[in-house]
């Protein structure tokens, strides 16, 4: 750390996908896509199709994780059973392609993105700790355009409270000293919260996810709420105040 | 660093695939595999399959990066463009399931290293720096039964002097003080003697690629060469002798 601070916050750690830049977005137009391709062999209603994707997914994800390659395996193993076998092997390499596409969709961030994460790291120390596929979100950090104000760059494979406990160890920092920005509140802001940390709840789209929701006392202290950038800075000061208190 | 030695080695980096643990006997059993599958819709001489699955793979290898997944990605590819489209659903699935075989597969240390390690690691401080793919080298970390004597586990998507220097930064170490043990001349040795560091080459098989060969000079002072585990330890001391003098 480079402040000498001995209280207050001191190191701010963002979200990547759909804090900094935009990514489910393009899982759910790939998704579409897949309904496209599989809708030429079955009534995707009558098929169950999404529910066997989604099932297929959530078993595989023990062993692919999160991202762009798992999820295309899984696209193709569901293909596959919910067209009984008779999908084309064009169409399955239409579906391979599906996941170039996404792995290649040039970084795109979020409106008012660079600004806030200048400023607060003008003011901060900053890392960035993302969840998914190594090789992917490396290609991404390195477009952003941002990778130079990051102190650290964290890309893990879960984001639970034993994961950001062993940040901090090796940020060499209690958890009282670190807030947290990003999308989701289950990866992002509970597990941060639980260790004693700070959050910044940045909400994506309209989605507001009831699951996560709950999670999170509706008065919770040590957690603020925006709905875009350009917040970010003033709710990481407040936190920051809060923490001096 | 628990040690306070201001001279002299006092971290030791592993290799992980081939290195702590059999990883490219698995892939090529995949390979043989993905002919037999292909075998069945061509002649894999006269259509050049291998060298077109290989050919696949390294164009791939920037969007994909090393793994399982983006071999498997890589083989349907290849299998529809081999097959000019000829190959079954449930063929291509088979290849999926290749895929899910060789990350299920349970991770199998080679003959000596658990004593190595652990007796390298009641000297030195030790790391573990592997490449590929995060989910499943975490898998393979956690089964191992290895990794509660590594100081940190480094999963990194290329292994080149820019990466070493990196870790060697977050280490607060100069790279003078630091061995690295593997089978890679390329990814394992060559990058770090290049910082300044120490290197132990452990061959794998009989396997001794040729190219790697010609990296490294054949009286390199900084390098030592084994055949196996057992002899790890007496390496490593040799170099740390050498460190100092």
């Amino acid at each position: 750390m480079n402040r000498n601070d001995s209280a207050g916050i001191r190191l701010v750690g963002f979200d990547a996908d759909d804090t900094l830049w935009r990514s489910q977005d393009y899982f759910d137009e790939a998704q579409l896509d897949f309904e496209r391709i599989v809708g030429g062999y079955v009534d995707l209603h009558q098929s169950g199709a999404l529910q066997r994707l989604y099932e297929t997914e959530k078993r595989n994800i023990a062993l692919f994780g999160y991202g762009v390659k798992g999820m295309v395996l899984s696209m193709i193993e569901a293909a596959v059973d919910i067209t009984q076998q008779r999908i084309s092997a064009a169409d399955l390499h239409r579906i391979v392609e599906l996941g170039k596409d996404l792995l290649r969709h040039p970084v795109e961030l979020l409106p008012g993105i660079p600004e806030a994460v200048r400023e607060i790291a003008s003011e901060f120390d900053v890392v960035l700790i993302t969840k998914g596929d190594l090789f992917h979100q490396e290609a991404k950090v390195r477009q952003c355009g941002l990778a130079d104000l990051f102190r650290r760059i964290e890309i893990v494979s879960e984001k639970d409270a034993a994961t950001y406990a062993r940040l901090f160890e090796e940020f060499g920092l209690p958890p009282q000293q670190f807030a947290m920005i990003g999308n989701s509140l289950r990866s992002d802001i509970a597990p941060v919260l639980a260790l004693g940390g700070w959050g910044v709840h940045m909400q994506y789209h309209t989605t507001w996810a009831h699951e996560n929701e709950a999670e999170i006392a509706a008065d919770e202290p040590r957690l603020r709420r925006v709905d875009g950038a350009p917040a970010l800075p003033a709710a990481v000061r407040e936190l920051a105040l809060a923490a001096l208190a």
